[in-house]
């Protein structure tokens, strides 16, 4: 078993090898370098752009565990909340913009990034005026509503030489990072199948991710892209065919715009298959099993924002747990783009990545429509 | 939660509930009566056609558990090998045929019931013969090599006025009946998607699973049947479009006739999705997840000989484990179709079931290799 030093398992976690196994997961070029000792103390500032749950409840907690980030303005269409959040924050009262004078931000040079967390729709228009103001752009998942927009995105990035990078946080954290490593050192023998399923129970009719014209899609862009995405990660392959099957249920009143669930496989040129599901109708899947000739391994939750597990079947031993540390997503992805933008180096997850994703997603929905495989 | 009721946490059984819930699984239509209080003490008698693995290892030591089977008849290729098993479980050493002979089984009374342990691709002659020598057909899945000879066999056992059954064992246990009727009551609300996967390392290169003329294809057919027949008897329902990728890998000497693997995605009139996969290159596969608006469970394993296990997850609690009796699959299905012929019943498993599997494995090659869904 060659490849046994590559697995962290809880009787390795007792014999102290943890460090050995996250300095080995880092020494592989699909996994980020953000944990990487730092090179500078300078702290990049960043913009916010959209003031909702997320970056209320996950974004501005994160800076105070990040090494080279400070969130310097916010962006948002409500001045009342931006007030008070700027002053829980500690931005300066004049970085407060609306999507009117958003483009002003040019003049401001507390702000190096700004980070798009606005609705799907929103991404492409205000990561181009970003560029376009000079501001290095991280951008949420979905990229945006289309691969064309996506294209655009990224070229506006170009032209302003701006970096740009797609907020993939479960490529900046130990669980994703050491399973991309184990698939990569074959540890539990060459990968065969991959099963990967991503859904959340979304009960508000009125929400903005079941209105087409914002969110661009269901399911399948929203919280299948994980399952994706993970797919294509864990391989470090891109999919050469795609089918796939959309359950629409417009009789629910969530539903009349976006479909509910969706599952759809995916072949890797290696021959690596995958079957992935999504849907908004259930709660409590995230999760994928990359299973080998050797045996298999789970990360269940896989996408959670905190307590991800792994556990590994090798052989016909019993399933172990694999511990690993558990860090702040939203702090790794946002210390590692800083660190890019201070050492001007690429981003793991840069636009072409966000991109290939919708690709993808076009892929299966037109699989799911056409009646046929898509071959990429 | 009006459907708590159906579900048998290991709490439940702490609480005494298990009775309870075995007697109301017994209720559901769609679950075998073949634990039902026996009628008649008769014992109905066997001839076992084919002393490969299965019938040594498990059918012959099973007749042991069963009420109302004896094995009463041996047909094999190898006379020493019948001879000494004829003698080690009392069967009459008159009562051993071979494959030239085997007709004359017709003029042996203590023959009610030949089961066909065969290749597949000799399930159907022998079922044939076996329902003109005037004798009832118990036969092992897959049913045959083609839905066409399933007709055939199917049309000869009506004509002959004899039954006709496929071994689909997991109906007759208590973990897979408590499944089914945990998504007929939505124990873990309407169900959505299933995932199950199921497969098996299948190493020697001289397997007659791996010969396409015995074994008329490949993982699908042996194994994968199970996730396929599985994700039928959960839902009550007949898929109606499939998808399907098969992974050949002839470079692999086991996989010069028959497909190494296979991801198969099947849509039932109500709407659930189903994911599936198989293959002949990994071990440890074979369990399933249902995922319903308010939970999930895993039997997981669920096609394992013994020692099967569930577990449930409702709503936002820790997922539960749920222990039910572990019964000898073999045993059970014997018993269920003696009992079907002492009282003239028809069986739970008759050969439609096994049919509606060919159909529907004929449409998932057939997706596979024509790229496109196939309505059904």
């Amino acid at each position: 078993m060659p490849h046994d030093h590559a697995m962290l398992t809880r009787r390795d976690m007792l014999r102290g090898a943890a460090g050995g196994m996250l300095a080995a997961g880092l020494a592989n070029p699909l996994i980020t370098a953000a944990q990487d000792a730092p090179k500078s103390d300078r702290k990049i500032g960043w913009a916010l752009v959209g003031l909702g749950r997320l970056t209320m409840g996950e974004l501005l907690p994160a800076f105070a565990q990040t090494k080279h980030c400070k969130v310097t303005a916010l962006v948002s269409g409500s001045p009342d909340k931006a007030k008070k959040l700027a002053e829980k924050y500690g931005v300066d009262q004049k970085s407060i913009y609306n999507y009117d004078n958003y483009d002003e931000i040019r003049n401001n040079p507390d702000v190096d990034v700004i980070y798009i967390v606005l609705p799907n729709s929103m991404h492409a228009e205000y990561t181009i005026r970003g560029a376009k103001a000079g501001k290095h752009i991280f951008c949420e998942k979905p990229m945006a509503i289309s691969s064309d927009e996506c294209r655009q995105m990224i070229d506006a990035c170009k032209q302003a030489n701006k970096k740009l990078a797609i907020a993939y946080r479960l490529r900046y954290e130990p669980y994703n990072q050491t399973a991309i490593q184990m698939v990569h050192e074959q540890a539990v023998g060459p990968a065969k199948v991959i099963v990967a399923d991503a859904g959340f129970n979304l009960p508000d009719p009125n929400a903005w991710r079941l209105n087409k014209e914002l969110a661009g899609g269901g399911a399948l862009l929203d919280i299948g892209i994980y399952a994706l995405n993970a797919t294509r990660y864990l391989t470090g392959e891109e999919p050469i065919e795609v089918n796939a099957l959309i359950q629409e249920n417009p009789t629910d009143p969530r539903f009349k715009e976006v479909e509910e669930s969706c599952v759809w496989q995916t072949r890797f040129p290696s021959g690596i298959l995958a079957n992935c599901s999504t849907s908004y109708a259930y709660n409590w899947q995230n999760r994928y099993r990359v299973i080998g000739t050797n045996g298999f391994f789970d990360v269940d939750p896989f996408l959670a924002y905190r307590g991800l597990r792994m556990s590994v079947k090798r052989g016909s031993a019993e399933p172990e747990e694999v511990q690993l540390p558990q860090v702040n997503h939203f702090a790794a992805e946002m210390d590692h783009f800083s660190q890019c933008v201070i050492e001007d180096k690429e981003p793991l997850t840069p636009g072409e990545e966000g991109l290939m994703d919708h690709i993808v997603m076009e892929a299966i929905y037109q699989s799911a429509r056409e009646g046929k495989t898509i071959k990429l």
